[in-house]
């Protein structure tokens, strides 16, 4: 599951590239135009696209908004609904936190559909998309730009789009159980040789539990406090 | 809890109006510049900034990096992490979609560090932060613009800064339980009255409940349906 992205009558080349930017940084390819206006390589299209300027942009295809309804699960963005159950035609939409999970089962080919930067999708065109999904944001000033609403939403679908990310495996660097253990084992002990107060040893070792579960120690980590406690119980023996 | 957000020498007064944009879009207001480029009301800083050229951009502050490190719980975001457990000064670090959690408890003030467009924060900026922070993103290509990047950030914190959607409540406008129940046992006398196969009913009845119940119905919804049930049952009682 990998939609293609469309753009709808977008006016300024600079969001087309961003937004082509965007779709290379979240693993999608395939961008569509409907009625684009004219951009050249020295273009803010161009300027604007990263290293998407190499493939994502000059392979964008422009097509109609029919054929965008007829061969594709349509969803849709907007910023507003302006709708509620009372108008039941768009309602519930879905928000952007929700949208991979949605998409997971689709097997049609989709497409996200994003709208002009003055005044996005028309009610006619929202009422031919099979779906809805907007961004949750404050109420005082909820319209995004355009190249920033669609970063967000392909963000959102990382997910189903990026098999691998720039990222090391947190899971697979952290410590293991045992390593863990055997730390607050120590600890205990530590404990006991500094002569910590039997009545405050329980909570301490607690304590000690949570910050470092919370923390996600690596086998480094934990070997380094390990001999920093090694070294104070030597010393405290030595007392 | 609701960061501030601070820009470390900035090269172009777009980004700038980008995040105030998106600042205002989730709720923040407190934003800081590092050494930023000059910009006046015709700048593009302005151009970009949407409603939040009114109140966030005008209303920044000039700050240095010490002072942010001196008076902020200091969150900075890279594209990259080029560590691992190996060299662990920043290792783990954290993901977008984890800072909200792990933000909810901070007293403390907290800033957003966001570097230079070209080459993000120094390893010396780095080392001096408390907590690091980076976009899952295509390893093809995992590096945002400046402005794409933050405006992901601000989205991910909006749980915290954001009192109020501009979306309608889904939870409040869903039917309840018992009109939905009520739907189900409208449906079931229905496919008695069509003369439905006996060995199918139970099959069909789990059908629509699982369906019905992925799309949320609303209470106006479920009242058209079962209107369409009435009149189908009375022309079937009609043959």
């Amino acid at each position: 599951m990998k939609p293609a992205v469309a753009i709808v009558e977008p006016k300024t080349p600079g969001n087309i590239g961003t937004i082509a930017r965007a779709m290379k940084n979240f693993g999608m390819d395939d961008l569509k135009l409907v009625d684009p206006p004219a951009f050249g390589r020295d273009s803010e299209a161009y300027g604007y696209a990263g290293q998407a300027r190499e493939d994502v942009l000059p392979n964008y295809d422009e097509v109609s908004f029919d054929h965008l309804v007829e061969n594709y699960h349509t969803v849709g963005l907007t910023a507003t609904t302006n709708e509620d159950a009372r108008k039941h035609r768009r309602f519930p939409f879905k928000t952007t936190d929700e949208l991979a999970d949605s998409l997971r089962d689709v097997a049609a080919p989709t497409v996200l559909v994003f709208g002009r930067e003055d005044n996005g999708l028309t009610n006619e065109e929202v009422a031919r998309l099979d779906e809805v999904c907007s961004i949750p944001a404050s109420a005082d000033y909820p319209s995004l730009n355009l190249g920033q609403a669609a970063t967000v939403t392909l963000y959102e679908l990382r997910e189903l789009t990026v098999p691998e990310t720039q990222l090391p495996d947190v899971e697979r660097e952290r410590a293991d159980e045992a390593e863990i253990e055997g730390f607050y084992d120590h600890f205990g002990s530590f404990l006991d040789a500094i002569d910590h107060p039997e009545e405050k040893r329980e909570k301490t070792l607690r304590l000690a539990r949570r910050l470092l579960g919370r923390a996600h120690p690596t086998g480094r980590e934990l070997r380094t406090l390990r001999g920093v406690l090694r070294r104070a119980m030597y010393h405290a023996d030595d007392e």
